[in-house]
């Protein structure tokens, strides 16, 4: 894919281009500086026009000539090195060995480059957004994440991959799916449903639900990690499909459809290349306890830490909707959360026969 | 599959025999009992000629008309009445799925007939030793819980799974891997590789390692699950291949290893359907830093917990050969730990292309 090369190369000169700061600095007996984004709280917020979660324009200087910055001007540089040296080779790898390949004793001294990993992660994420690269463009991955199966045909590594033939295991998401490392080649699907958990993405597998209602289906085992949601927000993107997320009746289940929509804090400045702002909570929603007719006693009593959490959720500037307002203060009048696994209490596939046919036909989600 | 078919009626049957006695001890107007095996570390001991923990012959009996049991007894039918729909309808559920199944508000009261989940999964263990079944043919599962690629084709649900074809991200093992939902239809490995961490199976998959050694690689991103086991285990025994395992030089690796190879104390019962005796461990040792040239830096100092855990590993039966004391003395005089990312230190693909490949040339393993 030209596109997805002219990426890379992009990338891989902006890590370049760090370099050549320390060299023309040292040519010009100057102090080299480096201008990273700011990545605290103060420099994020919610714009309500994209509907995402994104950093602002605040920037800091980090310099060598200084006693306070040296050390991790010098940690910068040698991850850098790291990333371009994973650039070069077209290799991926992770956090961790990225800390131990950049760790050494500094010559002459019993001074290490890193004590631990705790100073070379936030350097990887100072890079990412002061080059404006995902970390996944820079070739950092994570496990994989997540679990896939419905009508769509990957390619991955030079195999095409066709989920429907897959079985009720599917294809294990990798957590670099970049253009060039996974390309989706065809997606006959009509939407895809991002599962919260393994357990209804199993029952839905095993029930061929993508196969009746025409869907890719994914789960990440818990909050998706930035792999599953990527992909999600590839199939939307490229494929123009909806996507509807199926989480717990919880303050846990909301804040991870809401990071799928609009990205997190913390991660703000990756919103722009993984949120989906258009994705529509299916369920399970404070309404189908009543609607479906689950009996209170496989409700669970909200915590204190519940309430709290919830009273939180309703000050977000992305859950002001009238309609989230009553969703959120719905659950908290009932006193009680429910998992979709409650589901099972009318009967074990309730969610492939009953609940998610319905949800569906009366397109019955929020926004 | 004839063989699995008959296995699977066999389970039902185990299943409906529990109802008989009910209905027969009814009609003779007695008290129903069932007998229950022990599985308290009492009944647990390490089988040194086949190389694995099992569980002994004590029992238990759980009867009816006694106050301290009738509740249990009545949770143990129940159960077993909501294992036989899933028998009976051919679906997979979770322990969650279940307690919520069987959970109700007995007539005429406010008690129910399970107030959370501690109180229905020790049932249904409580039945797998009963009815000798591995809790996977009665039909419970858990979440997908590992990668699987290399020279092995499988049939899952009708379709054909070429594990040579998944690109770098490979296929997503699910948690029931019994003959009848996962078939090895062909294999033409020399070896299994079982790898602790995702990030090392991610290093191997993107080198496409298996290929030039020509093995199936697996890995549970950490201690690896039921499915996991139970696919090197059926590869093991089935295609008749030796299975390497891969994991930190740590005390929790030697554990990891040791539940492959033994199985486990809590779950002594199924050590005879999941352990693999012959299994051998072939890194990261206690030897390797100096032999390949790991810098100090780059090892981890042992912390109290550790040196606990390893001399408690110096006093498993299992343990007690020479070579195994060598290699757990070894890190208790180092006072290190390894991980395998620590290979990074020399480069990102030392992994691939030195330290496997000599380990493999030279059966540099333990047993």
């Amino acid at each position: 894919m030209a596109t997805s090369k002219s990426r890379q190369a992009a990338v891989k000169q902006s890590l370049v281009s760090l370099a050549d700061i320390v060299i023309e600095a040292a040519n010009k007996k100057k102090d080299p500086t480096i201008k990273i984004p700011v990545r605290s709280l103060s420099n994020v917020d919610f714009n309500p026009r994209k509907g995402i979660i994104e950093m602002g324009k605040k920037k800091q200087e980090r310099t060598f000539f200084n006693l306070g910055m040296a050390k991790k001007f010098m940690q910068t540089m040698l991850v850098a090195d790291a990333l371009a040296e994973l650039q070069n080779a077209n290799l991926t790898t992770s956090l961790r060995e990225i800390y131990y390949r950049t760790k050494h004793t500094i010559e002459g001294s019993h001074e290490n480059t890193f004590d631990n990993q705790n100073e070379s992660d936030p350097v990887i994420e100072d890079l990412e957004v002061s080059l404006e690269a995902l970390r996944e463009e820079l070739h950092v991955r994570a496990d994989n994440g997540g679990t896939m199966v419905g009508p769509v045909i990957i390619e991955d590594d030079g195999d095409r991959v066709d989920c429907t033939k897959l079985g009720k295991g599917g294809y294990s998401i990798p957590s670099i799916v970049e253009p060039g490392y996974v390309d989706i080649k065809k997606c006959t699907a009509d939407f895809v449903l991002l599962i919260e958990k393994g357990t209804q993405w199993n029952r839905l597998s095993e029930d061929k639900f993508w196969r009746k209602y025409n869907c890719v289906m994914l789960t990440g085992n818990g909050q998706p990690p930035r792999g599953v949601r990527r992909l999600a927000r590839r199939l939307h993107e490229e494929k123009k499909l909806p996507v509807y997320v199926l989480v717990d009746n919880d303050p846990w289940g909301y804040y991870i459809y809401s990071v799928v929509k609009q990205g997190s804090i913390n991660l703000a400045f990756e919103s722009q290349r993984i949120a989906i702002p258009k994705a529509k909570f299916v369920g399970l929603s404070s309404a189908d306890p009543a609607k479906y007719g689950l009996p209170r006693n496989v409700g669970i009593k909200l915590n204190d830490k519940d309430i709290n959490r919830a009273k939180e959720l309703l000050n977000y500037p992305w859950f002001q909707k009238k309609e989230w307002q009553k969703e959120i203060k719905g659950m908290l009048a009932s006193g009680l959360k429910f998992e979709l696994d409650a589901l099972a209490n009318k009967d074990f596939q309730y969610l492939t026969k009953q609940y998610l046919p319905r949800k569906l036909k009366e397109r019955d989600w929020l926004d």
